[in-house]
């Protein structure tokens, strides 16, 4: 039974690799992870779940290997093999980017001291399953760095980066891409190069740990105790989503959080002296932070180890080790400039380069004695996951329930019957807001997903976002479920992420008013391209809102998102829509979902289902026959309403009028050409829509020959009602648009 | 001549006050401010010039006041007087938030006190001509809490907010919005309410006058010489924003930004000790603020006082003035909570607090002695610019040129004959990258433009954006105009709002890369609505950037900002184009121009021109006859290349081919129908559009029988040649399905 579960988990970790990547070609020769084969018992299916992530299929040898028990991982190897290994990350870096013609050697050299302590003596991790459920993460917030990162995961012994794979660095289908993507590289966490979200990435994961080691944790069983570093640069630190973000961790006390500041003095415009003179030591303690300084980040190894030390005892807070270094550490002309940030350094330099750091090996070569020291990650890997899994086998046995629930949230499996929990509704209910409705949505969810958790930047009552159920996930509550992020949009949204990506059953939310996805579209778009199933809980979402003017007003959103790859842009009519516009955001686990939910009460309006919702677009009323109305009348949100009564009219008068609820562009273009025929009849040219956004892309929907209502300028500061009418969004409107086309 | 002079800027600024409002209704009624008189010298036409700002019509008196010498403006009114005028504050808000049913009274019934003794004691402003020059700036940063601003407008006597304006708070087509509009209401200066902007506006405004002043003043003529006051509340605080710009105004030094940290407490989700718990102080020194602590707020008027005198005395850095208050101070049952910063008090709490604060008279009641004390500043205000007008006239004597130079900035009016300053180009010049050519376009209006500064987020070298001709904006060198803005995207829009602001003539551009445009959207989008001519050069514009990958790629961004009302999306082919985009830029002083550009060189292609791009589409090449071609070839930017080579292909088979390029849809929605049917004629449907970007949006342009190549999807890592290969953009795409369609 333990080992059951156990595999079970190992397997879930790895299958995790194989996620659907809806955005790029096939990536078959990328992800060619296995089924571990340290135990006979046969799979559970993965495939039953809704994660669509296949299963891995090649064998993983290494977990075969019983190792001896890990105290530590810090067992470092004497200074001149750490020289060499840190020469090899070097070199490793400065030849892939000099193949490539294109990247960025200047960090991954000035940060290889740090890079080598630890990944070689620090950080856990097991190679061979890079989803291994316990491990350490790692983030590079200055994710142009990543020859960093994947010289270590090739020196480390992952699959994801071997020496093909150094030698493809930036490539067409390589697994070493111009920035980290956890998508394509095994090892990576998340998604970095737009800077500063990578550090509030970390506080995600940090914020998860902390969270699922006070829901799980037992005196006799710490099952879940794992630190997340970050490495984050001078650009990182200048970006306001940082400052959020480290705000929040401080606020939170996230102990186990130590993020190692490369403080080298060069951004790509030069100096820092010319935009970047803040004391970043005094602001990080004003957040909160414990800081330490390692004046000699160059080779000043035992100043790492003793910071890591240090910051390991600081337990109530998390801790910035400021790492002064040299950017291009062994460049001899180049170093410490601008110059090698982000480009190759050149055959004459990089020659220089190998002579200064007395390097006689030839491109790519990794020296036998480093290989050789590294290798004991293998093994010392698979003893940690090994540990790891008894520790967790014994867990399971003692702790039945608690054993369940962790699973489902590390593999990503939904409860069965979850979605019974969606709340349906008739038209006798009562008129109702969706962000009202919306919270009835999130209440019912928590209760059978264990992994939801979310919150606000600071509008909780007005998105109506909290978990009446749970308290407030504060530094002594982290076991609680509610968030609280202030008002920091763009830190929230990234910090979303990095609870998505801690683990496949963990399903954030977050919420502000739709008009401020704009604080934060950069996070919302990593979600995407990540395919982190963030959903985002957008109140507030036209005109509607009334009084609080154009500032607040959104009008172009619902279009920018639509244009976004990979997201769900959903915006549901009333009740049933909402909770259907749920179940399409839980169920996929690989998209981030956007709901725009309406600030005023709206009614629950006759036709409208869940499964209907699931179809993205369809009919809720009509009384044509022969799938050939007069005129289609298209509604979104809180006009849908708007086109049933317009449809009312028409009928009155006479007209064959269907009503289409397009409540998600997205899901409407995955269904079948007979489906689709089926709500928008090529042949049916008159048709109307009808939406409190701009009428941008609507011409897809309506045709050459239809009309699209909607308001194409920027709102204006009055009640909800006097807007509606004065920007012509009525059902006359619709009715008059419609006599015109039929 | 020192009077025409003087007249022609009083007008300029008052003319300031009429500019077009493209996104709302008529606002006939609510600007109707006035020739100033004072001198009988004719105008000088703004009409000749480019803003598009008709004149004023109204008589002011007040102006032909001759007032006495104002040495300081701080003469206070005793202080039972002030208690009163500080009581009056709290209740106008509080009426006028009851009266809509709407609003938020709590921050102004807070910041009362400090709010009277800025606009009675300390900013500098002259109520009948809310643009004179020299006047102080104020940013209520705290938007919601507009309803301070607005009493204190009343109070000082603002012809924008008069009793009934009040009485129409957040009503249709009111003055008086929900949050502050400068386009709206004469006396604010900036659009804020999304939080965290103000304060960089803030920092723009403050920049500016740093930069002005060490242009323009002379040891004998401190011509220039306002301060820059903002209040800021805890959200403010929390945003990440408000941090990359204070962060740059302590690196800058400036010394006249004085901001008010309305220390409360409270946001909308309760008390600030949920989310918000880190030491601001600690930050704001790290910041390399001076930082000064009133505890007591609500009615220590002193230490403000001290404060404010304190803050002037530290002249190398802006200041923060933290002042604790009472949210909703007067309200005995809801001050200092939540409940009373977004909601009507409601009547019965409404009369307690008038019992409470003593407060006998009926709403919207200004005392008789309060009103009296107010009334001085009308006389004062147009002392205070009747003194600078003769300091003006004295220094136009001595320094003619500067300023000539000085007078263009404060107007707006653009120099006689600049745009010939902007280069053309043959087919035989060089192919080039967009950016490269951009750049010779920014330095070629930098000799030209007295007002045309800015910078990038730290990719100067990559954007093209630096200025040869000047040196960096700095601390020390404040004169010169480059600006170096560190990896702070999203500040940097905003205090480009700030610095666009401050003077008509003032035209600030920023850059980044296309993509990040995420990080900075929502300060794009108030730049949009608040009419701020911004010009956002946005390099590396489409998967053409290569290796960077998909974090780096913009898709949806193009797509995004056509969707946003009032921005002037351009996407150039080549040289010709990027001069007639920076041309279109340059006119449209009221609608912020974003400038999408190539990494990757580009042609010199054959028919383009500045002309062409005026009109924003047009037809570059044409082998038809009888505005009947069989096919219509659409591209725009680097595609525009592709569909001249897939043209060429076509015509070699015979086909009568016309390419247009599309490098503005917005200009080209303003052309008459009669030009949109000569360049897309309704007849022709055989349509193929190619772009890099989203083809979301692009039905409009190619019709339901046409053709939209593009990218659906994120990009990805490797050379740009092979990713345009490998997601189909190229000639033969086109050629394909061109041979579809005709």
């Amino acid at each position: 039974m333990a080992s059951t579960s156990s595999l079970t988990l190992s397997q879930a970790l790895l299958a995790r690799a194989i996620s659907s990547n809806a955005s790029t070609q096939s990536s078959d020769h990328r992800l060619s992870l296995s089924t571990p084969s340290f135990s006979g018992l046969k799979l559970t299916s993965l495939r039953s779940s809704t994660s669509c992530r296949p299963l891995p299929t090649r064998s993983n040898r290494s977990l075969r290997v019983r190792a001896a028990a890990v105290e530590t991982v810090g067992t470092a190897a004497d200074t001149s093999l750490v020289e060499k290994s840190i020469n090899t990350i070097r070199l490793l870096a400065v030849d892939s980017v000099e193949k490539a013609n294109s990247g960025h050697p200047g960090l991954p050299m000035g940060c290889a001291p740090m890079g080598h302590i630890l990944y070689d003596e620090v950080v856990r991790y097991n190679p061979k399953n890079p989803y291994w459920f316990n491990r350490d993460r790692f983030v590079l917030s200055a994710g142009h760095g990543c020859m960093l990162q994947y010289a270590l995961l090739h020196l480390a012994g992952y699959d994801s980066v071997q020496e093909d794979d150094l030698k493809n660095f930036r490539q067409w289908q390589s697994r070493t891409p111009g920035h980290p993507e956890n998508f394509e590289t095994p090892g990576v966490e998340v998604t970095t190069g737009p800077l500063g979200q990578g550090i509030a990435n970390a506080v995600g994961l940090a914020l998860a740990e902390k969270h699922l080691a006070a829901r799980f944790n037992k005196p006799d069983n710490e099952i879940i105790d794992h630190y997340t570093y970050c490495i984050l640069g001078d650009g990182c630190q200048m970006e306001g989503v940082a400052n959020e973000a480290c705000s929040l961790a401080g606020h939170w006390g996230l102990g186990k959080l130590i993020a190692f500041y490369d403080d080298n003095h060069i951004s790509i415009d030069g100096d820092t002296e010319i935009a970047f003179t803040e004391n970043v030591d005094e602001r990080f303690k004003g957040l909160g932070w414990h800081v330490i300084w390692v004046k000699n980040g160059n080779t000043g190894y035992d100043e790492i180890r003793a910071a890591i030390k240090e910051a390991k005892a600081v337990k109530d807070k998390p801790t910035l080790i400021k790492v002064t270094t040299t950017i291009g550490y062994g460049s001899p002309n180049k170093a410490n400039s601008y110059s090698v940030h982000g480009s190759a350094l050149g055959a004459k330099e990089v020659d220089a380069t190998r002579e200064n750091l007395a390097w006689p090996h030839e491109p790519f070569h990794v020296p036998e004695d480093v290989k050789e020291h590294w290798s004991h990650h293998i093994q010392q890997g698979a003893s940690l996951e090994a540990e790891w899994n008894a520790k967790f086998a014994e867990y399971e046995k003692k702790y039945k329930e608690e054993a369940a629930e962790l699973k489902s949230i590390i593999t990503g499996e939904l409860p069965t019957g979850w979605e019974k929990a969606l709340p349906t509704y008739t038209p006798e209910n009562p008129a109702d807001a969706t962000r009202n409705l919306s919270q009835q949505n999130l209440n019912a969810l928590a209760k059978v997903l264990p992994g939801f958790l979310g919150g606000s930047a600071d509008l909780a009552s007005s998105n109506m976002t909290l978990l009446k159920m749970y308290g407030n996930f504060q530094k002594d509550t982290p076991e609680e479920r509610n968030l609280r992020f202030g008002v920091r949009e763009h830190g929230m949204g990234a910090i979303c992420n990095g609870i998505a990506h801690h683990s496949p059953g963990l399903i954030p939310y977050c919420a502000t008013f739709f008009v401020f996805t704009d604080y934060m579209r950069a996070a919302i778009r990593i979600s995407a391209l990540s395919q982190a199933g963030v959903i985002y809980v957008m109140t507030h979402d036209s005109i509607g809102l009334g009084e609080d003017g154009p500032t607040h007003q959104p009008i172009e959103h619902l279009a920018s998102f639509r244009a976004m790859p990979n997201v769900l842009m959903l915006r549901p009519a009333d009740g049933n829509e909402t909770a259907g516009a749920y179940k399409a955001a839980i169920l996929n686990r690989n998209t981030p979902s956007i709901l725009a939910l309406s600030r005023q009460k709206l009614p629950q309006l006759p036709g409208t289902s869940i499964e209907g919702v699931e179809k993205g677009g369809y009919i809720i009323s009509d009384n044509s026959s022969g799938n050939n109305p007069d005129v289609i009348l298209i509604g979104t949100g809180s006009e849908l309403e708007i086109a049933a009564k317009a449809a009312d009219e028409l009928r009155k008068a006479g007209k064959a009028v269907r009503v289409v609820s397009f409540v998600s562009w997205e899901l409407f273009d995955k269904q079948s050409d007979a489906y689709k025929e089926s709500v928008l009849p090529a042949a049916v040219s008159a048709r109307v829509s009808i939406e409190a956004g701009t009428t941008f892309g609507w011409e897809k929907i309506v045709g050459s020959k239809g009309k699209a209502i909607g308001i194409d300028q920027f709102g204006a500061s009055a009640p909800a009602g006097r807007l509606y009418k004065e920007f012509g969004l009525t059902p006359e409107a619709v009715v008059a648009a419609a006599n015109e086309l039929c």
